[in-house]
């Protein structure tokens, strides 16, 4: 089969709406500060209103980790559920004007796009209180068996599992890939999503991945450890890739015998942290598919991730391409 | 034959005497500040005696890591020599105070006892002005074969190649090791030291060493490298244990085909850094030495290291077998 896409990404397709806010702000709309709260569509649409100022940009991981992808000059799909609505549509030409392939069928009817409200504080701290709405409602119609093969990797956030019907359309997808021979790469999303699904990862990660992202703290979760190091140990002998990515530690990459201990990019300022996760995915994702060794691909993860904590937003901001290329990473 | 002692111990036998200063004092006696000077026996006499108020404490880095594996409960013993003088009797009664085993005889005439003269700054910086007077006479004549083969493992400083006669001793003690059995453990000591002898120290890992210890900077500087992972996959294929330190970020310990990445040991306020690789380099010693996976012998290094850093002076000033109880690790 001939394979058009490096990546396809599944995710749950957010659009993040930002608004500068003060801490009266916060408690007169009883906003936790500082944590991402799940909430309800009526509230959604009272915070929507009650923010005055705001900016809007595309979000959710997988689809940031797209965003990473063709800013290195991958070759990309993304899959995930919008509404037919403003935001909806806003999230889709974002895609489209990225260069990535996005035709997953928009809902004509139920809940709305989906948002995540973010206030941010005058001292930086971020609240953000997401409704999954319609993404939730991504489904296994929503999976064509020949978008799927016709990647080199197909690329599953965790957080999916949230929704029962989008962890079915995951599973047709991971099946598909499977027969095609396209890799399974799935990141663990959250140590709390973690928590919530444990023995549904602990099964994919026996039977199905070829590639695993999970963070310090969510790879600790999952092996209920607590010591970095017995992380490590299990995946030694996983035979397959694991990328564990550890904030300002860096990174260690396992893989066919092999590991790679690798130091986090240097960064002038880190100004938000919002994103990091996601880039390092599209970084070594972007080594794999272009046949880099583990060690290179591991740095390229590194070298998107300082990017983006080093401006507001969870997308890149300067060409990861051109940075990849200063960096001796082509 | 009967093994006597866990760890015997060979490096530079230093005292260190430290005076507060002001950067008065600096300026008037062309101090470099924050540095490690070595200066002639004229110079060490002369800020000897201009150091008002003194404290004396036996130092050197080799023996300095066998007061921690004391400190630990391991038997050991330390060749490296003084003179026979004041400051040559203070660093002998140091040592067999913490029951250390020490018979190298002392010189009678010639330099006198190594002294490390630190000024200490009001902000807390230390300059060290080093001379190492005895030290440099340590020959192959004080080298005991029967002392080597009591011992389960040799432990020498990069330290001793500054010294032609040293060298000379160090390299007779290995041969003597490796005839009798006893493991062969090494510290690169220093990144200078390195670049002056790399030839040297790259053979000696060729062909002589069991164990190496080597911090990040150390490490780059032996393979002439620059990323952290490259001293590693040099290392991974080594087949020997090597422990690679690298500061806040933890260690890296690799051998027989396994890779640990350590955390660091939390500290409540980093006092004073001098001695932490010395102490690292006593707790991993201690693990395997009482047969520990290579992970635990890490982790007791990075205790070691911890409790150090903790307090000036480069000695544990707790006793590290209570401090390894607590944790777990004995």
């Amino acid at each position: 089969m001939a394979r058009n896409f490096d990546v396809v990404a599944m995710g749950n397709a957010i659009v993040d709406v930002f608004a500068p806010v003060d801490d009266g702000f916060l408690l007169t709309h009883k906003i936790a500060k500082g944590v991402m709260t799940l909430i309800d569509e009526y509230r959604a649409n009272q915070l929507y209103h009650a923010f005055g100022e705001r900016v809007e940009a595309a979000g959710g991981s997988a689809a940031n980790t797209m965003a990473g992808l063709v800013s290195l000059g991958a070759r990309g799909m993304f899959i995930g559920k919008v509404k037919a609505d403003r935001l909806g549509e806003a999230f889709a030409a974002s895609l489209l004007a990225g260069g990535i392939h996005y035709a997953t069928r928009p809902a004509d009817d139920g809940p709305p796009t989906a948002c995540s409200l973010i206030a941010v504080a005058p001292d930086g701290q971020r609240s953000m209180n997401t409704h999954l709405g319609a993404s939730r409602e991504l489904s296994p119609e929503d999976i064509d068996e020949a978008d799927i093969g016709s990647a080199e990797i197909l690329y599953i956030e965790g957080y999916l599992w949230d929704s029962e019907v989008s962890k079915a359309a995951s599973q047709k997808a991971i099946a598909i890939a499977r027969q095609a021979g396209t890799k399974v790469a799935f990141t663990l999303s959250d140590p709390f999503c973690v928590g919530r699904y444990r023995e549904d990862f602990l099964a994919l990660v026996e039977n199905d991945l070829d590639i695993l992202f999970a963070n310090e703290d969510e790879a600790k979760a999952l092996f209920e450890v607590e010591e970095f190091d017995a992380v490590l140990q299990r995946f030694g002998q996983w035979g397959r890739i694991a990328a564990l990515t550890r904030s300002a530690k860096g990174c260690v990459v396992v893989g066919g015998g092999e590991v790679h201990v690798i130091d986090a990019a240097p960064v002038a300022r880190v100004v938000d942290t919002t994103g990091a996760g996601d880039q390092f995915a599209a970084g070594f994702l972007f080594g794999l598919v272009r046949g880099k060794p583990l060690s290179k691909s591991g740095r390229l993860g590194a070298l998107a991730a300082a990017e983006v904590i080093s401006h507001y937003g969870a997308r890149p901001e300067t060409s990861l391409e051109a940075l990849a290329a200063k960096a001796g990473l082509l």
